[in-house]
């Protein structure tokens, strides 16, 4: 489950420490097996074990040794759940939604994380990865995702069947891209763009050349000259903060 | 060298690859000893590495065993830097500066490394760390720095000593504070912060109450009830970014 090819065979994931099944519990997005400790539980962490157990998950009581050799952090606050990963289309984002976050190349697993977390706090309704991104289920993007992982849809899918979003009313693409118009330039007026696919790209690969020549409009964050570029998830979370305000 | 006792016993710090080690010649910030193993490298390593020779860097043609062995990173672009750190005293930031950055309680090195990013790119004068934080010179903050540790004082002190600054003219103590005032209201005038430090605390645990005690302004970022909080490094960049507008 730890692995890649593990979580696509199994369609499962896994999520691990009590600040992140405190969100699973508070978005009711309940795992279907919760192995515990109860030697390494706190309070807070036996009440989070008995609220779940009112939800009729299914509980395990584990050895430290055992629960601390499935955790991917090497060690272990004596609380860890198992979840199906949600199979969804990119269609069932594009229905509802006005605002979707699009992630394209994006690898290191901290930064895809990171994102997830701001598209949440900045009132994103889904985000959609491109399947040469990092695996958005993979521990480390659930771990600093901190939860955000459980608070909306998050979708894989080919940049094809991404842009079919098109059809859907209004949809704006907007692409992150250091040749665009400036975020803060008065040319952009947000209140034009009232549904919005935001597509952000790799630091070192930049955005598929594709989903580039779809763009209804580029733009960029300026800086000094002094760096290249922007760390990616805080140039995504800065033109996200910009479309919430 | 790969420790904070090591790098605090010899004053040292190591930078490895190729992008950090061009950032380190763009910005004249030249290596003690230059390591390189020529089967490794690139035509832009191997450019590289003739740059130093022109710098009189000392250059030492090592194996690859050896290259692998000293990175932390676990493989090599074939060339590594061995660097002094710096000991800057604060009082040298703030005699200068317009705008600094000051990190207290940041603990993770990726958080920390974006941070000195965003900073140099959102022109500022220099970044101050209290003791209580990550050691910027840990590998793992210069390679997420991407370089920006060449580009501008990075100061280590106390917060007795940092806040001594109050007696330079003009610096108002801003303090990233979930209980502050809305970063976008209209009652925070920029042009009114013509001297500032930009304070930001750990997500765990805040900022020291000492500094707290001490802003002129605490400011926040407005975001969806959804998430608890935002990435630290993610608020102070979008922080930063307004203050570089």
């Amino acid at each position: 489950m730890q692995t890649k090819k593990g979580r696509k065979l199994e369609k499962r994931f896994v999520a691990e420490g009590i600040r992140l099944l405190e969100e699973s519990l508070k978005n009711n997005f309940l795992p279907i097996k919760l192995y515990y400790t109860e030697s390494l539980l706190t309070d807070r962490g036996r009440w989070l074990v008995k609220e779940f157990e009112k939800e009729k998950v299914s509980l395990y009581n584990i050895s430290a040794k055992d629960i601390i050799s499935i955790s991917d952090a090497g060690t272990s606050q004596g609380v860890l759940g198992l979840f199906n990963i949600p199979l969804l289309k990119p269609g069932i984002a594009f229905k509802k939604s006005r605002k979707l976050l699009l992630l394209d190349n994006i690898s290191d697993p901290g930064n895809a994380g990171t994102l997830l977390r701001s598209a949440l706090a900045f009132g994103f309704d889904a985000v959609i990865l491109t399947n040469n991104s990092v695996d958005p289920f993979n521990p480390k993007v659930v771990r600093s995702s901190v939860g955000a992982i459980f608070g909306f849809p998050i979708i894989t899918a080919t940049v094809e069947e991404i842009l079919r979003f098109k059809k859907y009313d209004g949809f704006k693409l907007i692409v992150a891209d250091t040749k665009g118009i400036d975020l803060n330039s008065k040319k952009i007026n947000i209140k034009n763009y009232s549904r919005i696919v935001l597509a952000l790209g790799s630091e070192a690969e930049g955005i598929s050349e594709y989903i580039l020549s779809k763009a209804d409009i580029k733009i960029k964050i300026n800086h000094a000259a002094k760096v290249d570029s922007l760390n990616v998830a805080v140039a995504g979370s800065i033109i996200m903060k910009e479309f919430y305000k």
